[in-house]
C-alpha cells in the first residue's frame, strides 16, 4: 500500500499558500501574475515528480506520466476567489501531486501511470471552469466571444498578458483514461457536524438561474400617493418573499435556493425605484425540485403581473447544469479505503458546490472526495481544514488510487 | 392691481435654466461653479429691479428693498439636484424677481417693501435646506463639522472654493416681516390629475426615516443547508414586504412610505448574504399615523428577531422633521388670489415634499404656493410645466403678495 509523505504534502500546500498569501488567505485569481506563478511552481513540481509538465493555451496546468497502461487523473484548480481560503482547490492539486510521488515510490505501484491536473478558471473570473472546459471540448469559441472579468478585462487580453497567445490547448484523450479523482474541501458544515473525516461524493447537485426584473415608474417618495404608485423594490420584497414562503412546500430535504444579488434604482432613499433586478439560483440533487420551483416562480411572476402595476420577468441567468452522478466503480473505491483509514468515519454526501469532476465525468468516469471544513467556512480569509484531516485525506486518496489502478490495469 | 409681465419672467427663467444645462434638464448643485455663476447672475437681477442684494457667507443670494414697512419675503432656491429639472427651486427665484419688479411698476404698490431669497442647499448636497437653515439660526457649528457631499468633498472646502470663507452670514430679522411666501412646482400629479392650476399649501408633512440593519452569517450558497442558514437578504425582503402588507391597515389618505434604498453584502448570486440594509422613510401630514408606523416597525421587528438567526436592528437614519401648518391669513390671500385668477381651478392640499418654507416657518408666517407638474415629474430631466401654468401662477402670487402687504402696512 503506497504511503503519503505528510511533512512533505503539508510543505508543499503551505508553499502554494504563500503565492498570492493576504492575511490568512490567498488572492489568486485565474490569470493574474499570482496566478501564473503558482502554476508555474506547479509545473516544476510535476517535473520533479518525473511528469512530462506543460502549461496549456487556457492556462491548465498537466502532468503526464511516462508509466504505460490505463492512466488515472488526478487534481482540482489552483485559481481562488477574489478573496479566496488557501484550501480551496489547491487541497485537490497538491493530493495529485502526492499521489504520483507516493505511488512512483512504492514498488506495488511504482508502475501504474497517473497523470495530475490544475484546471484553470474554476472559479469565474471569466467563465467558470474554463480549463476543464476546454480540455474536454466544451468550450466553444462562441462562449469565449467578448468575454470579461467584472472590472471588464477581457480574456482574450488576459490571456495574452499571460503569455498564453498561440499556446496549443490541450485535449483530453478518454481512452487514456480509467478515470478522474478530484478531491476538495466540503465547504460546508455537514462533516464536521458528524464527525466524519471523509465523504465520498454521491453527485454533484444540479443548479439554476433566474433573473427577475421589476420595471415600475420612478417617482418622487413624498408627492406619489400609495395607490398611483409603481414602486419596483415593493414588488421584488413581495416576490422574493412569497418565493421563501412557497419554495419549502416543494422542496427535498438538501434543496436550497439563494437570492442573495439584488440592484434598486436609483437606490435613494427619498425615491419611488423605477427598476430593480434580482437574482434567484436554486440546487438539487434530483431534476424533481429543480422543475418543482420553476413552476412556482412561474405562477407567482404571472399572479403579480396580472395586478399590473410593476411588470415582471423572469429569465435564465445562466445555462442550467443537470445533477451528475458519480461513478459508481470509483465510488465504490473511495468508500473501501475510506473504510479502511477511517472505519466508521466517512459518509456519502452530494455536492452542494459544482466542481470541474461535473465537467470531466461527461468524457471520463469521474469522482470525488471530501475532508471537513472547519466551521463549513469557504470563499473566505477564515476557510481552514485541520493537518491530521488533510493528511488522512490524502491518504485515502492515495490507496483508492492503487486499487483503481489496479483493477483498471489488471487485465 | 399689479400685472406681471409674463415675456420678461419666462425669459428669466429661461436664462435661469441656460446656467447648468445639460439637454432638457439642469446641473447646478450647491457650490458647484454653475450655481454660483446663476447667483451672481441673480445678484444682478435683484440690483436691476432696485434691491440691495448681497450673497452671504452660505451662498444665499439676499436682495433687499429700500421701501420702509412691513417686508414679505419671497423665494426659493436655485441649486439643484445633480440631475435636476429646471423649475425645481428655479420658478419660485424668478417668480419673487418678478413679484419685486410688477409691485415696483404699480402705482397702488410701489411702497411695498418686498424682500427676494434664493437659499442655498435646499437639494441635500451637502445638508438639507443649508442656507435657510443658516439665516434661521437653526444651523449650529456642530452640524456643518465634518460635512461632505457624497464624493467626499467637505462643505468647507466647498464654501473656500465658491469663495465664502469669511463673508458673512445673513440672519432674518423677523421683526422687519409680515410673512414668506414660496411658489414651487408641485412635483407630483395632483393637480393635473384634477385639472387645478394652482394648489394652496394647508402645510408641509411630517418625515420620519428608519435605517435597518440585518445581521447574520455570510455562507456557501451550495453548500449551506437552509435550516442553518441565517440569510440577511431573506430577513430583508421578509420585513420590507409585511411592512407594505402592515401600513395600509393604519395609513391615513395620504401617508406614503418607501424602502428606496437597499444593500445587500456580498450582493453575489452564489453567497448567502451576512449583511444588509435597507431605508424605510414615511411621512403624514399629521403625526398619528408617522406614529402607527413606528409602532408597527418595533412591532415587526421584536417578532423576527424573537425567532432567532437573523438579528435586525431599527435606528433613525434622520432627524424627524415634524408636520408643518402653513400660515392661515397668508393662506386667506393666496386661496383669494387664486379664485380670482382661476375660479374653481385651485386647491389646498399637503406638500409632500420638504421645502425652504418648513425652515423659514419657525420664524415668520409662511405659506406656499403650487402650479402643475406636467406628469407630475420631478428631479428628472423631463420635469416641465405649461408656459400658461407659469405665467398664471406668477400672477396669482403677484396679487396676493399685493394684499399681504395692503393689509400689513394699512395699520
Amino acid at each position: 500500500m503506497p504511503q503519503i509523505n505528510a511533512d512533505r504534502l503539508l510543505s508543499d500546500l503551505r508553499t502554494l499558500r504563500s503565492i498570492g498569501a493576504q492575511g490568512t488567505g490567498v488572492v489568486r485569481p485565474a490569470f493574474s501574475p499570482k496566478d501564473m506563478e503558482a502554476r508555474r511552481w506547479l509545473k516544476q513540481r510535476y517535473e520533479e515528480a518525473g511528469l512530462e509538465a506543460s502549461i496549456d493555451g487556457v492556462g491548465n496546468v498537466y502532468g503526464r506520466s511516462r508509466r504505460r497502461g490505463k492512466a488515472l487523473l488526478s487534481g482540482s484548480h489552483s485559481d481562488t476567489q477574489p478573496t479566496g481560503g488557501w484550501l480551496d482547490g489547491a487541497l485537490g492539486v497538491v493530493y495529485a501531486l502526492e499521489v504520483v510521488r507516493a505511488l512512483a515510490e512504492d514498488e506495488a505501484t511504482k508502475a501504474f501511470p497517473v497523470d495530475a491536473v490544475s484546471f484553470q478558471d474554476e472559479e469565474s473570473r471569466f467563465l467558470g471552469c474554463l480549463g476543464s472546459r476546454s480540455l474536454t471540448g466544451a468550450l466553444t469559441a462562441d462562449m469565449e466571444q467578448g468575454v470579461t472579468d467584472s472590472g471588464g478585462v477581457t480574456l482574450e487580453a488576459a490571456l495574452r498578458d499571460a503569455g498564453l497567445a498561440g499556446v496549443p490547448r490541450l485535449r483530453l484523450d478518454p481512452a487514456r483514461y480509467c478515470g478522474f479523482v478530484e478531491a476538495h474541501i466540503e465547504q460546508g458544515p455537514t462533516l464536521e457536524d458528524t464527525a466524519h473525516k471523509i465523504g465520498v461524493v454521491s453527485g454533484i447537485v444540479g443548479l439554476r438561474g433566474i433573473r427577475f426584473e421589476f420595471r415600475g415608474q420612478q417617482n418622487h417618495a413624498g408627492t406619489t400617493m400609495m395607490k398611483t404608485r409603481r414602486d419596483a423594490s415593493a414588488a421584488l420584497y413581495e416576490l422574493a418573499h412569497r418565493i421563501n414562503q412557497e419554495f419549502p412546500k416543494v422542496a427535498a430535504e438538501r434543496t436550497v435556493w439563494t437570492m442573495g444579488r439584488v440592484r434598486v434604482e436609483p437606490n435613494a432613499t427619498s425615491i419611488v425605484p423605477g427598476y430593480a433586478d434580482m437574482d434567484l439560483q436554486f440546487r438539487d440533487q434530483s431534476e424533481a425540485p429543480l422543475k418543482a420551483f420553476e413552476a412556482v416562480v412561474e405562477r407567482l411572476v404571472a399572479e403579480m403581473n396580472a395586478r399590473g402595476g410593476v411588470k415582471i420577468t423572469a429569465t435564465p441567468s445562466r445555462a442550467p447544469i443537470a445533477p451528475t452522478q458519480m461513478d459508481p466503480g470509483l465510488r465504490a473505491h473511495l468508500e473501501a479505503a475510506a473504510e479502511r483509514h477511517a472505519p466508521g468515519k466517512w459518509q456519502r454526501m452530494p455536492s452542494g458546490a459544482f466542481h470541474d469532476a461535473g465537467i470531466i465525468s461527461a468524457s471520463i468516469p469521474s469522482a470525488m472526495l471530501f475532508i471537513p471544513s472547519i466551521g463549513g467556512i469557504s470563499h473566505d480569509f477564515a476557510e481552514d481544514s485541520r493537518d491530521g484531516d488533510i493528511v488522512l485525506g490524502c491518504q485515502v486518496l492515495a490507496d483508492a488510487a492503487a486499487a483503481i489502478l489496479a483493477e483498471a490495469n489488471a487485465r
